[in-house]
């Protein structure tokens, strides 16, 4: 099988993320932070371990300003939950995945106001939209990175400026992104960054991050057993424990951990030229085909990773029907969870085919793709489809 | 490593978890229910097959019914926050895990009462202390189903019957009871019930369950892609989508599956059974022994898989390291999370010395433990530890 579905998630992950998964629960077994027997103490090293790899790859000196959570969605809920209360206002893009919006919809009963900015049908977004957005009591504003539609890049650095001048907090979504893109939290103008575990940074499903900066206001939205403070029936309210209660995913964070420690051993910038390549590639051949339509900025340094098109007026779940049963590759169609994105570019009846390819992804895998298309595109035309 | 420190985390797992969770990353990877390539079904039938084995061992004819968390703290937060609003009345007990009081606290800001009715010092508690609690507008009453720190059991039927008369939702913490005990949820009087995968279920640590029985009005806590009604910005009203959102932890869950369809071919009883053996052997040495109290119920019945002691006046964390590094046992010591239970029996200073043996515990491994806090004591008395 051809695996061009790595944005939903990465497959297949290196062979030392299987191989920690596997030792853990064999070997380290045991619930970390909950007690002082050698075992338990193992697994609470693994903990460290994940958040000190996400340290180094994300420039963060303070490892417990990484919390670990279920995945992308439950930081992103927890940063949204935890900054906003009654009465405030929040902008966001017409660019983002049901994620940000479900949650930012839901908080609307709660008297919690939602801005959208629209992109342009590229999925470009202008940072003057957003500063033109701004009202006294807006608290946050909330954006991806880069969209899951269309992989456009959104301009992340001017929106952190335009946040910290206005004295606002900025969360990126950053599911696309986060181990795909350097991303200097040293340097990046950028509050809370919510990431997925089991994208860009290789590990497994059911791990998530997020990253949390000194003197962000936020309040947890989960309360349980944290192994610390134990005489006490109040949430703990030093980090990470205040964000991370119940037993951790402890098998999958040291996944994770490898799948990072693969990054930064591989070079981030040598698998993002592996990718960009690929890019290139499927960018080039579908700009040039007949009946192809390709979504997202024609400008190859404003996207990430993510190419969608459309062939001819065919629904986007039949093309991907056809590439699975008659052609092994595995793509995404329909509306991939951004309902607001499709209307920006203009899919939302047709959807879109997704290719995302991943750091294993071969050139002659894109190449098979590329034909697969052009063959389907053929026959459409010719009606033998 | 003799390992008796199940209720925190079971281990080791059947070799058929540690298979279906390497298989599942390694074959089954793609992302469940985002597309309809051969390898996202294949994920997808992972989460039914896990929902089915769920349904098996508690008697559940509709899988939707069981929904997918992170761990029973999540599950937790979600039943009392998704039942509970400003104004109502919950009613608990003194034997909870603070993933069930830390929640409630935490609402107290909400103007969410909460009454705790106290066990007495075994652990036990009386069903009609719950009924006298019970206002106009009590909506909601949690409790576990065997306490984590002396291992009691609850009136769980008798509580589930006086909720159903009065209208007020039963919640379950089956923390320490789910695989352990047979919970028959076709019969018994309970509304939902929180459990944890990685426990008596035998899956691996980043799962955890929450059944909701039909007719109960419950909030998510949580919004996002969940896959389906893509085209809405609304989170879906329909089970298990609307509690579900963002990827879940397919490979836990794969290794959860496995772990319960293990119970299932070995039969829960006979599981019980050599639990409860080994328990006896437990309860009656350490009851006999000079210088070692036994904490729970003395009626071996209204007990299960929880042995907590503690040895002379010694701080249970002391002899927890001893045991961890002279007898290479591991146990858990201090508060285990349950702050009121350790006031109810009298060990909020001292905490406890957990012992809680699993399906691989063998006979020889109890008698070592008995051995060891025997010598413990011993040596204590003539200080010479």
């Amino acid at each position: 099988m051809i695996y061009m579905d790595n944005a939903a998630t990465s497959w297949p992950k290196p062979d030392s993320v299987y191989t920690n998964v596997l030792k853990t629960m064999k070997r380290y077994g045991a619930n970390p932070g909950r007690s002082s027997h050698t075992m338990a103490v193992e697994a609470a090293n693994i903990l460290l371990y994940g958040r000190e790899m996400l340290c180094q790859l994300f420039n963060v000196t303070d490892p417990f300003r990484m919390i670990f959570t279920y995945n992308t969605t439950d930081s992103l809920n927890l940063a949204i939950k935890g900054t906003l209360k009654k009465g405030d206002h929040v902008i966001t893009t017409s660019m983002e995945h049901n994620s940000v919006i479900r949650p930012l919809m839901h908080l609307a009963e709660m008297e919690i106001e939602t801005t959208i900015v629209s992109a342009d049908s590229q999925g470009l977004l202008d940072p003057m939209d957003i500063e033109k957005s701004i009202r006294p009591n807006t608290r946050l504003i909330v954006t991806t990175h880069a969209s899951n539609v269309t992989g456009s890049l959104m301009p992340i650095e001017e929106i952190g400026k335009i946040a910290r001048n206005y004295g606002i907090y900025y969360l990126l979504d950053a599911a696309q992104t986060a181990g795909c893109l350097p991303i200097d939290l040293g340097k990046l103008p950028v509050d809370l960054v919510a990431m997925p575990g089991h994208k860009g940074l290789l590990g497994p499903q059911g791990t998530g991050v997020l990253y949390i900066r000194e003197g962000v206001d936020l309040k947890q939205i989960r309360e349980g057993g944290t192994g610390s403070q134990s005489e006490s029936i109040y949430q703990p309210d030093f980090l990470p424990d205040r964000y991370e209660s119940g037993t951790l995913n402890t098998p999958g964070i040291a996944g994770l951990g490898a799948g990072i420690e693969y990054i930064l051993n591989k070079g981030q910038h040598k698998i993002m030229a592996h990718i960009t390549n690929l890019e290139k590639l499927f960018v080039n051949a579908f700009s040039q085909m007949e009946g192809v339509k390709i979504y997202g900025p024609t400008n190859i340094k404003l996207r990430t990773g993510i190419i969608s098109i459309n062939i001819w007026d065919r629904d986007s779940r039949e093309i991907v029907n056809i590439l699975s049963q008659k052609y092994n590759i595995a793509t995404r169609g329909s509306l991939h969870c951004s309902p607001l994105a499709h209307s920006t570019i203009g899919t939302k009846e047709q959807g879109t085919v997704r290719f995302s390819p991943g750091i294993y992804t071969t050139l002659e895998e894109v190449k098979a793709c590329i034909k697969a298309v052009g063959e389907i595109s053929r026959k459409i035309k010719i009606r033998s489809i």
